[in-house]
């Protein structure tokens, strides 16, 4: 049997000089544009250009430097080395917020509604986007791309109804990397899903992880991502962390059981993080998480999504924790951020230290083709 | 003269028993109460005595074990050395959001909105706490007591009006340990207030601090707070670190001649904090903050008011912040507080730890009278 | 035959009011007994009397106020929940060097060298100690109670010859709480022993621990430990992680097979330890290294001496380690000690932290009998 | 009146590719040169010629790629902007020691003895290296380049003799960068030098700072540096702390005064290091070292030495640090060096990323002329 093929995705979350274009570009824009009635006309960011690659001494500010897509590196493609993806929340629904601030970033075709229409416009908007950086991957989570309803079905409803505009605007060459289920920031989660001490709350997350994954699968998603943002404790005072993580155990199990069942293909991940927003997440890190595979019985069924900025927080370089999952054979993705050396929580800044680049691509190059 | 008294306030967050309380309590009353139109009606905490102290074998879970107001230690009464204070910000407006998660606290008498009408509803609950405690002091930012208005001449209406009401409920026992203005949340301070690039976001500063002093002053408040939230960089490449220090010591200097011109006699404080939301706070910690009043020839008008989970994310204990303002000579108050010794942020927990609470209390007894 | 029995026991690094007591009494002897080349006479620790339970409220110095070895707490005396051990190298071995400081702590039979006299002379105060402490068990590394030869051979020779004493010494109340081989001192083992890149340093390291099991066995010994001070990196750019862990494991694997070839019943326990003195400890915490012995089929042969002070520098709190541990199935043993919350190295304090000393116990109680 | 100058000092710790050079041709050498009965006949770095800059294309190992003495960048030729320095101690005397192992590192020429004849061989060894480099600056501590006697006299005679040797070998081009006494390693100094609480350690560390001044202005340094290794405290439960900070301001000031008397014009430095080998030095950070100067009228007497990596344990960017001594007029030193961004203690490692250095550089700049 041929090894499985295991491609390195480096998970790209905004483009910050398209961003900035897009809302200096809106306030020259018509009032018809920025309407909040009417529907959005004519491009999201005008006047930018699809980007393409220009080499290092390029003048033009919306031009590739050093990406050079169908540049042959050690054998493959840097496009393939380097399978770029669009994270739809941090581009589209980041507001600029922090525990001490309100939003300070707005898009010009915002309304200020969670309407299933806003969430179309942004659908657009994305796609646009991703279009003109000339990238083929995105990825989400259920929640960043369609509102929550009142019920269950009228949420899967909402959801449905965007996925299928964004299966169009895929067209042939786009497809998600990952999608997710957003599991932490409804207040129902606010003691985690898989390991709430709610059934009902349980049982909820199942119904959600089941049809973000049906989704993901009708979208062609190459991968399904777990990460468990309040899977954890905040004192063991109140909690059984053994019970909590034989909850989790059984939940994952399942997740990869529906998944053999409808056929979805894809790779499922698990991301780990130490803490943030609660003091103990149980994927604390990439052996953490794989003791938790190990113990349970799931090491085939998953793999792992390292982001830099989490391996910080745990105390290990980000090399450290990529090259720990490819040495246990769970190297599946790579969310390529950086934080700030004196800081003590998540800043998920883009990863612009060469030295700490070079070190992950080590990895990436030993995990093969 | 004598030697100026200066005392050590313990500024005490927020009573969960009493909160617990309350909120099932809620469950309990009649819709009329509850009701998001009609005014509440009669007790926000019913069914809660006034604590009172029962002593350490109580079995009255509303009583203060070990706090004793009247029993004198050392020479001074426990409600003179602990001069509790409730924050109001924290008790009243705070809702459990955390970066990854939606609010998960509501009050009952909350309608949803951020009127004048629902400010003054706050306020009596407020006061109603207070009482029932039996402490006879608070603590408050100007936006969290009073909506901001479309104009700062309607924002400054609005705060009196609240105002008007707190200085009644007061009476004569209670009074404001301290009052500050709000210089951070606003998306106008988005880069600091009184280092914000921004002239006119600067002036609007200014006048904010000026209408907050005021109304500390004509509340009776023994001191008034500046904490420096968005006063600081995120890096060094697009800010220059001399300039922005010149301009808010012009502008304390500013608050200063103010005070002493509208003849309030409280203290002026700093709150020192390294960081959170931003990478570097310009007030670090409390040698950092010393060394900018010392060079600008401020520290006769300032004391600094350490908190806990401040000093402790700046790499000190507790104590050593506290100890170091005292030998300064600037020990001016004392959120006591707590965070995680494991977790980057400020998790502003109640201080349960005898040992450093014991430490810091040699260094506020040394202070002395 | 009934599950094996796994105790807890807390492993107690030096009394220091005793070693204050004897370094006082010192000077008051005569030169005879400080005599360099005479032997010792009499007493090590005199005028010091059996530490007996005198309750809290003693007067006396030389007594224990909580710990009442016959106390049965929970079905269980306070002997059996904690098993102390005299650890050797720290009270006996230790010198008060640090980085960037010579010795400052001289014992009165210390006479400068590393003779085999000194090291039996060392043993016989050893037992005193342990004695008039009324414990019942110690530990120690083979190069702190023997010298090195010139050979293997002779180390081993050296080393014979002070068990012998030890044998006699221990009677038949006491015995080691743990042995092990001291595998980080000596300069062939500056990368390393079990992850050398020198094939003779890993076959010396191996010579090494079988004799170093062989006298734990002999004297009776509890368990045996692997601390992996330098089986770690520096840099991946010249560190081949993977490989390194495959020799790692075979090391443990053969010290295994020779366990159970020479019969000894104790239980191999591995201590994690994230850093310090390298930047990267394969051990890294409790869950790391169980993944590593799922990894490598080991699970059933080793378990865990968690160390507080190692837990800390990794992140977590002592009491989430230990917890992790029994969960796993492997909390063998535990290394009571404290670190400080704001310092980045192991401190190895006593664990006064009564809080914490608490959450420890639960999970110990947990893990039962 | 010109504007004093004031330049920046890059202070190079050791040059690892002589090092190793240096090492290996030992093994080449007769037995003879590595007698340790007999003189070092001969160079110490056998083959190795004098090092010049050869562009960054060269494949000789022994050049430099980057630093060119005499390019001149912004108006100033590099060999004036990057005045780099040889540290004695850890070119000379560092043995590769840690907490956990043995020394690790030996120098062909060293013969195992603290004899007056090795302290000058070892003065040879240092300026050969000086010379090879082909840079003209070295710095020092008392206690590295010569031996303690049995009494201060006989210290201070070792003193003279190897310093008159050095100033021999210094020639009219080599001078110090700065000379400082080393307060920190003899058991005399366990609980500081100017706050030790015994009075006889306090003059003690006085009259040896006093010779090493003698020296240092004999030898025509630039600067004399204090750095505070145990100017600090474990606990504030035995350290009056503001007594302390007293006591080390007299000794200052009386070491500002002996400056002035014996006509030493080079500056005098505070290196800031916020902990190890204690929990707490005084001189924290720039800041607080800063505000330490001002308290005591000791501003315009000392400057600062920003050591990178004892920046960085305090919490700051290196480059926060270098510019916060710059805007309080402080800028005097910088040890450049890096430490490991997860590591908890000062590696003291060369500084190699390009982006912290560039920040850096900027500070220098803007420092000026």
């Amino acid at each position: 049997m041929a090894r499985k093929i295991s491609y390195i995705f480096l998970c790209m979350n905004v483009i910050p000089l398209l961003a900035a274009a897009a809302s200096q570009a809106c306030s020259a824009q018509s009032d018809a544009k920025c309407s909040q009635t009417g529907e959005w006309n004519g491009e999201f960011f005008p006047g930018i250009p699809k980007i393409k690659y220009e080499g290092p001494y390029t003048k033009n500010k919306f031009a590739y430097k050093w990406y050079n897509a169908e540049e042959v590196i050690l054998g493959k493609k840097m496009k393939d080395w380097l399978r770029f993806s669009v994270a739809f929340w941090h581009t589209f629904r980041g507001t600029g917020v922090d525990p001490f601030g309100a939003p300070t970033k707005f898009w010009p075709w915002e309304d200020g509604t969670n309407s299933i229409a806003m969430a179309k416009r942004r659908m657009r908007a994305n796609f646009e986007f991703i279009n003109k950086l000339g990238v083929d991957r995105w990825c989400f989570h259920d929640r960043d791309i369609a509102p929550e309803g009142k019920t269950l079905q009228e949420t899967n409803s909402n959801l449905d109804e965007v996925v299928k505009l964004a299966k169009t605007l895929q067209g042939n060459n786009i497809r998600p990397l990952w999608g997710t289920a957003q599991l932490f920031m409804h207040p129902r989660y606010m003691h985690g899903a898989a390991t709430s001490s709610e059934l009902g709350v349980y049982v909820y997350a199942a119904a959600q992880v089941k049809k973000a994954m049906e989704v993901t699968h009708y979208l062609g998603g190459e991968n399904y991502v777990f990460w468990g943002g309040r899977e954890d404790y905040q004192t063991l005072l109140n909690t059984d962390m053994e019970f909590e993580l034989d909850h989790m155990a059984k939940f994952l199990e399942a997740a990869a059981a529906y998944k053999r069942k409808i056929g979805f293909t894809g790779t499922l991940l698990i991301e780990p993080k130490p803490q943030e927003p609660t003091k103990h997440q149980y994927d604390w890190d990439a052996a953490t998480t794989t003791n938790f595979l190990r113990k349970y019985g799931l090491i085939g069924d998953f793999k792992l999504n390292i982001e830099c900025n989490h391996a910080t927080l745990s105390g290990h370089s980000c090399h450290h924790d990529v090259e720990t999952a490819r040495i246990n054979g769970l190297l599946g993705n790579i969310d390529a951020n950086s934080g700030d050396a004196q800081t003590g929580w998540d800043t998920d800044q883009f990863l612009t230290d060469t030295r700490e680049a070079t070190m992950i691509m080590l990895s990436v190059i030993k995990n093969g083709h």
